[in-house]
């Protein structure tokens, strides 16, 4: 399997992407680094130790003849799930182990891109060379943790009673987007990716599913929307609710989205600006599937299915807003068809995440990548506020479980028929 | 909503029904229909008094002008999940309750019979009335109770170091069956129940689906086979997991199936006879959808999706042999086609359970029976030795998570292509 | 080690203590007999049989050369925490297990009796033999299981929401008895168990103690007054508790004794006749250690030692009530000094359960009776109205942890000087 | 209640604690001051802060007029458990807390001891100001944290598989301590503190106790000595324990002291400078009470009781190593009595940790130091390596649960006569 760009072009990209992670780092403290705030949460320092690892175990080992490891050690510290890549160290205690230091990581990291780079000379004249694909999913891999580690250090911070800032709240609000609904027809479509460009292997085979026909909100679920709900009682009655998903509001208390919290009766919202009121027209974000699908039900709608959503999306998409990341775009007034779809958040779908028909793991290590996760979570399609921009594409199926709400993740609707 | 077949019949059928399930409680002792073994499993009790519970409440209450519950408080006791049918007790402490004793439970059911077949005489002349098609519905939630009866006093009974036996057992063993392989070709299908014959709501609309094509197991996978996978270290290698799946194994200790134990290097089962060699060509049993899925894998195939089970299953299906209800029905040595579809086991699908293309559940309590339970859980078809024969049928959708085994439960292979 | 009385008064001893047991559950439904409502309650069931299996292993097994078990699994099933005397059964499971029957168990009780007075008549000239040591020891095992089957019996009642009752409540209430205070004088004073009389291993050895002097109240808490605290906020002040009380009164959420409930605004109180409001001057009862010492510290007192009370006690007692085990005894209104000292309810004191000065525990199973458990409990003194009279006496040492609430436990406080 | 020395020399020990405190600190990174490696443990930084809380808390919100707190939200934060002081911060969260940064905090630190010193002059010609008792017992608060913190900074560097070091390995190890046994009359004695000096509240009222004889080990039991109880089965025999302690050998699997690990059959064990073979004549250390328990047992004898280590102790007493604060300082071969007492490891005592007779905590928030705590804990007596040699003395009553291992706690053994 080779790379879908040329050796120069992933050059390039790859110092482009090891410093956009660090660059996410700029305005952390040392302490900030080290802790894990829940058990999804992985430190900062994991971060980029581990992405540095999968380079590391996965492209220089078998590939860079003459590498020695800086530290043989690091090799069970910063495994995160690739059994057959050797032992782990116990997820769990990520957020315990304050050696090495933020200094020592940055140190690794320099010494790991240093040999990339030497393999990359090496090998340049060898475009069809295996080692240019691995480079190129480790790249896509450190982008999918530039995600995490937004959201995690997020949830360290409003862990924090000091609830410190993680950059300047942006001047401007999202106004009101006009709703409006797309037709799906009934009948057999093609959905997941094929041809040229780079994908992760759970994206395809491209292949025909038949869609049963409905309409597609044009836009997302806003805050003020969201906020209807709660006022209606949403989170008080069990029979809007999936059985599972009763049963953990009742044992999580959730009354609201994640990082939302009433004062003086009026919703503000933790965000990586520190706290502030809730924005009336932003998609609502952090919600679980089990939330997304509650308000579908209390709205008399439901949620798409990904094929629904693939089909809607490839016809005249329009990006979102991707504020998280720096500039802010605001919506046009004016433009019809499917908006939101990107940059703003994750949108649940009903799809369970399973293996499209014919999937097939990889063999080797690089196969546990997305496999063996394919039970009991619900596929996400677009790419929020916090996906790098390169990153996001049509075809991608991110999967959480049902009762996570620490992703950016919102809802878009579906029609019954 | 009206019922699929006459009064009389149904008459005739609530009789056999409640009848059926005391018949089911003969070996027992009152001492063993008092406990719960663990947090699925419901007492016997518990299982008698419920069945009654639903007709008191959506046929009786509704219905009954005159009706006065035996005991208001039954209400409270009795209720599963009904959340719109009013408060209910901890299902944690349903194995700490004493009273009722059995024999006010046995009372209990006659009071309820006499007032179901009281109102039946009374609407005898009435074939729409909407109470026919819920006392239909009462039946089969009955039959469903049934298997879980079964299920919930063999582990009671397996918790036992007394090891007590519920029944002598069989004087037959199963005999080998060939395997061979069923050809399912890619195309649109449809599936699901459509017709004036009785299905529970999930079992519908019928709709068109796109399969993608291979081939699938003749006959299950067999004891003997499963033991193979043991042998060669299946529950050791995590590659053969799903991620999940791979945590259950060690945080539950898992080695072999439940029921299964080591004696001297050679494997035992727990039956509803007591403890007893495995039978080699048997079907495996008391698996979880996690060790379906690693034996797939291990064995170099997949679970079927359920539209192929039930495309596969129409063309010209050979029940089983539904021994643990008393005959013993030898399988023929020399048929073709598809076997052991009714009657062995529930064979697991690689199909997530969620609903059809527009289904919707119906509104009030009744419509909890099965729309709540969409997420997290895995569609398995078939019948089961447990099951009532007049309950099963081809678009039947059982579902259980991914980690249970407490189920008659076992795999029928497919092929990739 | 012989025994404190004679064969033919221990025979005649044996014959009471076991039909008194089997008295017990006269009330009782088969039902009733299996299950464990929380981990510190044991069946009914098994407090029968294991009472019978101390017999059988402790005396049958060693002194009488002919004994067959009736079934030799229930050494495994009844053993409690005698880790000399074999394997035990997981006092988690007491409750899931179903046979031996009630029936059975009986059956079993019978043969043991019999094979134990088969072997007194055996030994009956022998009166130094050191079964008869073994045999006393038995009764006064059982005798505290008879109080224990009450105390779990009561939770397993009250577990239940139909909240059944055990025995018809009692015609009359205690009146008021007038507070006075016994002083104890500072000094030297001698406490412990020493003579012919039978006593556990704790009551000894009898050994010099220094008192510091105080005043101990003639009579107990009442509710009337425990109600007072309730009302003053005493479960909402933390400086009241000690740090692991304060913590318990959260994580469990009490705000009353064990078994009060408010109704209306007045307490009420599940006693063995079912609800009914508390009687203002019966002693509190069903108060845990921290509740003791908090009551004890916001009434400006403390409690007592194990000394002090053993000293004020020895002066001139006058026993208690006796009323859950049947007859009802009045106090007198006019009499003087300590009072209620046996027979209402187990007094909480301030001494840590540890061993008396040159305590070492018999070698052997029989030496893990008590000393095994002096860690973490406190000593409570006196004797409930669960404690069978005879089983009643001034050295004893009870002892319970600092949370446990389902004994019949109250309050006698002291003064500071 | 004025100090009990001069406002000079208070100063001057001010500035030695609050000096001594951030020189434990010098060998460690920013990010070893943040975690918390298991519940008993405080990030670094949390002891660094709460101390100084406490004087801000304690000394200048009643005292210094015109003080203003650096920072509101630290009195929230760094609270430890004084209910009476406030809300706290949730224990089991003090390990996420990453702002303040540990710069801010040694702010904090100058900013209060400025504000400290103010005060002093301001008092220093009136020495019997409260304040002036206040400032001594948060020294003596101060340097039982700098035990803690070395205690919490062990495990949380043993918890890392990088194993950091905190020091250099001391040059020389102990000799061997020739063993001898102090006898102990029986009669009345006197123990607890009265005089000038500066001492704990639990410490008094002295008080007369009657100590029942036996004879006490000169020297503190050894790592060889401990290896054999290993060697022998210590771990395996349930016998030997106390029931709450075999539940916990089980559930914790405990098979030696904390931090001792088996390496090709040879014991090493972590020390602050790393991992290092055991020194057979070093005293065992990180011993829990029903270790300790349990070894005296095996043994042969029994733990000493605090009155009679008291009075051991009071009569020729001989100082230990106190290496883990820097010198290293050998026992001669030669001298006679009771050795080992302070400086090496705690000792645990037989004896409950419960209030004195005629103890009253004082009032306020100041009372809840010790008193809260009078409950299922132990007794340990001396001062080890850990503890700063002028916080050690003769009444010092030390107390921990009876399963904790991180503490510096070994053995010192007594007879039964």
């Amino acid at each position: 399997m080779s790379a879908t760009v040329s050796p120069s072009a992933l050059v390039t990209r790859f110092r482009a992407v090891r410093t956009a992670t660090e660059a996410l780092c700029v305005p952390l403290e040392v302490e900030d680094y080290v802790v894990s705030s829940m058990s999804d949460v992985s430190p900062t320092k994991w971060h980029l130790a581990h992405t540095t690892w999968f380079f590391e175990t996965f492209l220089l080992a078998p590939h860079a003849d003459a590498y020695t490891p800086l530290e043989p050690r690091y090799a069970f510290l910063f495994n995160s799930y690739y059994v057959q890549a050797g032992e782990r160290h116990c997820r769990a205690q990520r957020g315990l182990v304050t050696r090495p230091t933020v200094a020592e990581v940055y140190a690794y990291r320099a010494y790991v891109n240093d040999a990339v780079l030497a393999l990359c000379e090496q090998l340049a004249d060898d475009p069809a060379h295996a080692a240019w694909h691995t480079l190129e999913l480790g790249l896509h891999h450190e982008q999918q943790h530039q995600e995490l580690l937004l959201m995690d250090i997020k949830h360290v911070f409003w862990t924090n009673p000091m609830r410190p800032t993680y950059r300047p709240a942006p001047r401007a609000s999202p106004k009101a987007v006009p709703q409006g609904w797309q037709p799906i027809e009934p009948g057999l479509v093609e959905i997941g990716h094929r041809g040229p460009d780079f994908a992760f292997d759970n994206e395809g085979p491209r292949h025909p599913v038949y869609v049963h026909g409905g309409r597609l909100a044009h836009r997302l679920v806003t805050n003020a929307e969201y906020a209807e709900f709660i006022a209606a009682g949403g989170y008080r009655q069990p029979v809007l609710w999936l059985s599972a998903g009763w049963a953990t509001v009742q044992a999580q208390g959730w009354r609201a989205p994640l990082y939302w919290e009433q004062h003086d009766g009026a919703w503000q919202e933790f965000t990586l600006s520190g706290m502030a009121p809730i924005v009336p027209y932003a998609p609502v974000t952090h919600v679980s599937f089990f939330e997304a699908d509650a308000f579908a039900r209390w709205a008399g709608h439901r949620l798409p299915t990904e094929a629904e959503w693939e089909v809607a999306a490839s016809v005249h998409p329009v990006a979102g807003r991707y504020v998280e990341h720096g500039a802010f775009h605001p919506m046009a007034d004016d433009h019809e068809g499917m908006q939101q779809l990107f940059g703003d958040v994750w949108q649940w779908t009903a799809s369970p995440y399973v293996g499209y028909p014919g999937f097939r793991a990889s063999p080797g290590a690089i196969g546990e990548y997305n496999g063996k996760f394919m039970a009991d979570q619900w596929v996400l399609r677009g790419a929020s506020c916090a996906t790098p921009q390169s990153h996001a594409r049509l075809t991608y199926r991110n999967f959480f479980p049902s009762n996570t709400q620490w992703q950016f993740s919102g809802i878009r609707l579906a029609t019954h028929v």
